[in-house]
């Protein structure tokens, strides 16, 4: 077992949250992240309620140990937000925007505010809205993000938010990741594509086998595909995925794909039949350290395992006085 | 003391290494990171031999510790390498380029031979080159690099290369960082950066303090600089400096800056200046964690000290079997 502050201040038995994809971290995904020790977290996405109802109503009724919901800042009302509290999910995670209008709403539920942040600006502004914990996410890391990678920014936002709990994400899949985290001073790591390649994550086989056979070398940061679904993302964030066909058609011609609905029918039609030479599969660099689907529990057994024993052994590279 | 099989194989006291960088790294700054236990390594740049020559007479009279010399692959001939193993170097640090035609002479002189690669292709072509060490570097790095990031870099390199010792390089510049390299399986850690910000490196006082002053989300890769000078990097390598006007200007149109006399001569103007909105302040996103210049003694000291003390204390974050 690792104790940190974010344990402590959670209840958990391992300092591993669930990065909330959406259409991925449904459920029952989120349960078992939660079963096994670590926070799982439903993906709200772009805000489709009934879908969420349904996967908040599925996570409740799998779990008795904390959970939460992820929710796209820029995308959400007051009344999506509330529907989302109306659930009772421990904790309301909030990230690409500004979190101060919410925060109020959220703490009066008592539930707490996770926000997750691409840089040291952002990770100030969660602070002053009053952030339980913040999770300080690199360019590594697969989905939406932002510029800056993990390693540096790590100790710059401890260093500027201190003593909020700080959690790394973006680059992590093993235990060596994890242990590393903790050295740079956060207080547990966030890990998305690892848990894609589980057999309780949400999404089709055929993605999840893309991301156990690529190399970190083949993901790049892009717009192509909030262009071909039509989604406006603020200035300054893309998302990282599986390097295609269609992205390579499209990269420097967003606008032109946005304007072709003739284009973006056929990119319709290619997630409708899992075509993932035209449609995404969102991951990180770290797809390198994934060798299989598994059990979300073999992975955070794994996981924790391994840091637990890197951790024990640490000092064992210090000698003298 | 931090023991790994890097400071085993070079004979350190700890596992950190002197980024060679071109006009910054000189014998003078390759010294006292050798002195202060670490391995200092000249830059070599693009092989000026005159301005070498003078650096490597400086080391070998100011160290009686292991040193070396760094040069950019592709930038060097059969003489050029010559020249510098006549200068005796313990190491010869290669990167940007196919190690493999020119091992067998670093080798032949008795001289370790370290490869600093920027994927795992690259780390198998040094493998291939029977390198000594390997040092995988994040895009996150001051000065020329590549793409992928260093946290889910290292071990995908470890991973692919063992036992050949890897080290870690991009965003560290403390303490933390170091440990942090070590969980992730690397055996030591080059910095740059931090040594940029030293009273013994080469280069102005003013782009020292521009680095000191400067935070993480102000540096941005580009080729303008390389443009500017004329220099002709193979595809894949861009290099990481401080954002100016200058960045601004040409971003996007380097083929033009190449190809215009006129906007060249006033870059070389700035450059003779050091006027810092046109010339280039490389530097990597670990500026965050870099609050003064400082001795290079002072610099290894306070990163050994905080590496030692967290990797201590490490196990205290584990409970229970």
């Amino acid at each position: 077992m690792i104790t940190t502050r974010l344990t402590e201040l959670l209840g958990l038995e391992q300092p591993l949250i669930l990065g909330p994809m959406a259409a991925v971290a449904g459920g029952r995904l989120a349960a078992a992240v939660s079963n096994a020790g670590g926070l799982g977290l439903v993906g709200g996405g772009y805000g489709r309620m009934d879908w969420l109802q349904r996967e908040l109503s599925l996570v409740r009724s799998s779990t008795q140990r904390p959970w939460g919901i992820g929710l796209i800042t820029w995308s959400i009302d007051r009344d999506k937000l509330d529907a989302a509290l109306a659930s009772n999910p421990d904790v309301v995670f909030l990230s690409f925007g500004d979190p101060r209008p919410h925060a109020a709403r959220i703490k009066a539920k008592s539930c707490k505010l996770i926000c997750q942040v691409q840089d040291v600006a952002g990770a100030l502004l969660a602070k002053a809205a009053g952030a339980d914990a913040i999770v300080a996410q690199g360019t590594e890391g697969g989905g939406h993000g932002g510029q800056r990678a993990t390693l540096p920014l790590i100790p710059a936002v401890v260093d500027a938010v201190d003593p909020i709990p700080v959690v790394a994400a973006g680059g992590i899949a093993d235990g060596r990741g994890l242990a590393a985290a903790l050295m740079l001073g956060a207080q547990g790591a966030l890990l998305g594509t690892r848990f894609y390649c589980t057999t309780e994550a949400l999404g089709d086989e055929g993605a999840k086998q893309r991301i156990v056979e690529a190399r970190g070398d083949h993901t790049r940061r892009t717009r192509v595909f909030d262009a071909a679904r039509g989604y406006h993302w603020p200035d300054g964030y893309t998302g990282r995925a599986l390097h295609n066909a269609f992205m390579d058609r499209w990269e420097g011609h967003e606008q032109d794909l946005a304007a072709s609905t003739v284009a973006r029918d056929a990119f319709r039609a290619a997630v409708a039949v899992r075509d993932y030479d035209t449609a995404m599969v969102w991951a990180g660099e770290c797809v390198d350290l994934i060798h299989s689907v598994e059990t979300t529990a073999a992975v955070v057994t794994r996981i924790s395992r391994e840091a637990e024993a890197i951790l024990r052994t640490a000092s064992t590279h210090v000698s003298g006085t």
